[in-house]
């Protein structure tokens, strides 16, 4: 065990906000030591919810695939990056061109005929210059720009994978348009859903891998914040002058106990 | 005829570079004018440069298609962005994994088995994930990073179109790395074209319909130039605060007119 900065977490918190890539499972495999864990936690009583900014995948996949590997998690606990999209579409009324992976259009649903805006998530192997043209000409008639996430990478089972981070940053620059970001590291996509439990931010406590998009954002969103060495923890991530986790555990189920030990 | 600042090109250049792209045709067809353009260019005796960052295309293939609109022009004229990067490939004795469109492959040869760098183009429809990854992956090792162009955008017969520029610029925000470029806006891109005419920055002039990569960028290589109002040209380009071009033409015919009434 080791702390990076003396922990502003005293007590134990009301809530836990949990990332799922990188923390519960890479891939297809979960994490050594995370499902005794999470069972810990639900047996501790504590209210969870899982964020992710998955946006490859529907919401009942992701549920599916967790339980597949072991961890029961209900779809009303899983808070993802297109759901947070799509209350931004409803609010504002938009009709948007959709650039997402086909699995999420189910769930999504399709592009406008004529769209007003541009609703961006991760197209994975599907990604397409047409589609990513028509986009760039919505962007430069001044259209609104919503992307469901801006992460650099993420962590496959044979290494980094380029993330869809890179094609929001693409549009941005041939553009000049400013992306607005619905999941992760925006304030409101964790605060939603803290709303949804009830519980203020300093109450609560967020666990992830990614030190900038879960850790820096959870702080800076007033949530203190655990690091876990695992997934795309790069080492250094627990080092750096600026965002200091309140804890660095090496791994999920260190997390768990670290937080379970405080009073 | 407007001026958008005093010229500082006072007497007839010793030598034009050309912008091909927006300058003498958009798409397949020629801008009205620039045929007799040329030839009044051609029967003043001043040397030419032809430069494109087009790097979907071999220079063959560049020069087939000028022809076919009217524009006699030798391959020994034409300065491409591919080649540029393939000089600074020699050069340094890398073998790169290529990043471009399949019609370039015959010109550049294919890509190392295990490449120790990464050279990208335009790969236009091709734009495919996977090797986007592969890439992403060889930088995230440290390996250099090429770019034949960095443009945002480019003139289609329909409309703007978004450039490789995106995709450059969506590698270098996942991975931190930063691309060098070959083509246009690099000095020594236009250095090179110079320096195979033997003729001084100052006693050259450019005519371009880019305001950052023709105009700017020649203007801090030290070349004069001439924006013209076609092509990618935007309202406001030609009341920009810094980038001030020698003149600016309605299009290339009235540019070189302007030029041949230089004493």
């Amino acid at each position: 065990m080791s702390a990076s900065a003396a922990p502003s977490l005293v007590h134990r918190p009301k809530a836990v906000l949990i990332d799922l890539a990188g923390v519960l499972h890479v891939g297809e495999g979960a994490i050594e030591g995370a499902f005794p864990a999470l069972a810990r936690l639900r047996a501790a009583g504590l209210p969870l919810r899982f964020l992710t900014n998955t946006t490859r995948t529907p919401r009942r996949t992701i549920v599916a695939k967790l339980r597949k590997m072991g961890f029961a998690i209900d779809e009303g606990e899983l808070q993802t990056a297109p759901h947070a999209a799509q209350l931004l579409v409803r609010e504002r009324g938009l009709h948007p061109l959709y650039l997402i992976h086909p699995d999420l259009a189910a769930e999504i649903g399709p592009s406008a005929a004529e769209p007003d805006s541009v609703v961006m998530g991760d197209m994975g192997p599907h990604l397409d210059y047409a589609r990513l043209n028509a986009a760039f000409r919505l962007l430069m008639a001044g259209k609104p720009f919503i992307a469901m996430a801006k992460n650099r990478y993420f962590m496959e089972e044979d290494g980094l994978s380029l993330d869809m981070g890179a094609f929001v940053a693409g549009l941005e620059f041939s553009s000049g348009a400013k992306a607005e970001i619905a999941g992760k590291p925006a304030a409101g996509f964790f605060h939603s859903a803290l709303n949804g439990l009830g519980v203020a931010a300093a109450d609560a406590v967020l666990i992830g891998d990614d030190l900038h998009d879960d850790v820096g954002a959870a702080r800076a969103a007033g949530i203190p914040a655990i690091l876990v060495r695992t997934g795309k923890f790069r080492p250094g991530d627990d080092a750096h002058p600026e965002i200091r986790p309140d804890f660095v555990a090496e791994d999920f189920a260190e997390a768990v106990d670290w937080l379970l030990d405080l009073g």
